[in-house]
């Protein structure tokens, strides 16, 4: 049996409309077996940070063997390229506008492409519907033949990134901000576990948002009691601001870009 | 191994109760190897002109072995007919109330049948969610075994139709109106490229719509500034209204109905 | 061909975040073959009572050689267990907080067992996130290779349970409550077909809400005018307050707890 090969959509054409279900017919139609995974839909319209950032959270739980096609497209039409990614934890289609700025920050790709065969598109390609008339083709073909990856168009050396807030120390602390809200509310921040390793803080003397003290890291949420605020790492090891059974974003106010403080 | 005939869903049940996924449940349980695809779930309420775009813009996207099952329903549980029409792009299963108007004027119907057979449902069939009790288990036995389309019910010669707005053509220019809004607010009228070649005109002395021009048609969102309006065909050659990098319902303050010019 | 069994995932993770998606990584990524359904990710967050009344409406439209796995988990991080059910209607696995009640009141579980084997899960266990680290690897070990059950963790013979509100009979009368409201706004209550019949009483003389008669029960949303309120027992026999192309919530003002009576 050949492996399988998960094609994982992300975009932000919601679940309303017709734009993610397209993209499926259209990888079924030209390989019936195909393996197709929502990532999610729900991306803020044309919100580039936001796909970098979720894309980046859930690609190292799939299969090495995934194609992730992020299509959050603000300048279909124009002359931006289409770039795919090999890499030993998955292909990686998008858009060349800094959508995969996190992952190849990680993950040096093997080969790095310009997606420029025709053949691997629809015959006709819309100027507004890229992600049903080029990346849901290109997807499919590779799912079904790995090997055509090589022919998907010329090795590129270069590809745009986006520019995303980085963490600073100062006066002994490190000062990053808020990046995303997800559905609880919780706050997810430019802290990564890793980063405040490596400066040898540990978070003892406490996180502060808006001139507030949540008190030192704690392990869960469950550590403090219900409705109280409690800084944690994530499960993705991101610094991540919560408040036990409830909403961090509405309890404290919170804002996406606020800066939070770890000592 | 036997072609596989994906079951695509569309429906006016949301995702946030239990309803699609009892429709997948019944599949499943009749024919575990079903492969199925949700068109979309988030049809307003009841409302068949959006059923009807919807499936229609999706529709031919799709392997020419689906199966299209959509239950937007509000005479469930009356004396309203079932229909499953097969044609060269798949079978249509769905209430006999108009929903699949646009296709059936595209697709001529091989057959069109009225689903009778109550050995295709769940032995018992409830008055309020014909989705699961009969539409499902049809589907999952129709992907099962095509050739029992002939056993489904009695042919038919008529079906109902919906009374969707034409555009017509008064004083040299095309007079359509504004059908659905996408997530992104962009705007969708009953005026295809079609039938703007149909009629001579070219679309180059503009667009209007409440009063205001939007100058000649353009080939996509990017040939106008951002936060411009533009007039663009979409990507399913239907003539839309979009704004650069926003939503135009909210930047025009557009609205369902509202007529749209074009000469 | 091995039996599929399809894993039906019941979370509050919604669909915006990655949160979803991750579960699904982690199961094809030990299990490629999975069949992964949504039952729904939109509980509300927290809400275990509304997770308890879909998973109980769902399942029994599933193959009985489902996996069913509900994470509704606002103790994760804390001592809570997890618990696995073997039921004559599938597999369930759910926090140890309630989630099951309804499930384990109807269906006698074979096995009952705490899930503490740690080579179910994925070798780093986070504190916040054991959807994707316990439970989807649990899941998918249990698709690929059932008799894994018994290796999940020691039998157990107590699981908590929720304290869900039940009907009583005053004065000739089931009084019961309003649990939910699906997208629709249809209002069910916790008064069951079986209820009914086993107090003798047929809903002869009406259903009463906000001291207003809805007349006897029909059979069916389409047996009352448009826009007038009905009553009905809804497609999984539960008494369920309607109105004819309309919203029960919104047209009746009604809201979750609100008293129900039927005569």
């Amino acid at each position: 049996m050949p492996e399988i090969r998960p094609i994982v959509l992300l975009t932000d054409f919601g679940t309303k409309d017709a734009y993610a279900a397209s993209m499926k017919g259209v990888i079924l139609n030209l390989f019936p077996q195909a393996q197709i995974v929502d990532l999610t839909h729900e991306i803020r319209p044309q919100n580039l940070t936001q796909a970098a950032f979720l894309l980046n959270m859930a690609y190292p739980y799939f299969p090495p063997s995934s194609i992730f096609v992020s299509v959050v497209d603000p300048g279909v039409g124009s002359e931006r390229l289409i770039i795919a990614a090999k890499t030993s934890h998955g292909i990686f289609l998008a858009p060349d506008n800094g959508l995969l700025t996190l992952i190849l920050e990680k993950e040096k790709p093997g080969e790095l492409r310009s997606v420029t065969n025709r053949r691997f598109f629809l015959p006709k390609v819309s100027s507004t519907f890229h992600g049903r008339d080029c990346f849901a083709p290109t997807a499919a073909w590779l799912a079904k033949k790995p090997a055509l990856f090589s022919e998907l168009g010329p090795r590129i050396g270069h590809f745009n990134r986006l520019t995303l807030p980085s963490p600073r120390i100062t006066r002994g602390k490190v000062r990053g901000q808020i990046l995303y809200f997800d559905r609880f509310g919780n706050a997810f921040t430019n802290i990564t576990r890793s980063f405040l390793n490596s400066t040898g803080l540990r978070g003892r003397t406490g996180v502060r948002v808006k001139g507030k003290s949540l008190g030192p890291l704690q392990k869960s949420y469950f550590e403090v009691p219900k409705g109280k605020a409690v800084a944690v790492f994530s499960s993705t090891d991101i610094l991540e601001i919560a408040v036990n059974h409830g909403s961090a974003e509405k309890k404290l106010g919170l804002k996406e870009g606020l800066p939070v403080e770890i000592g």
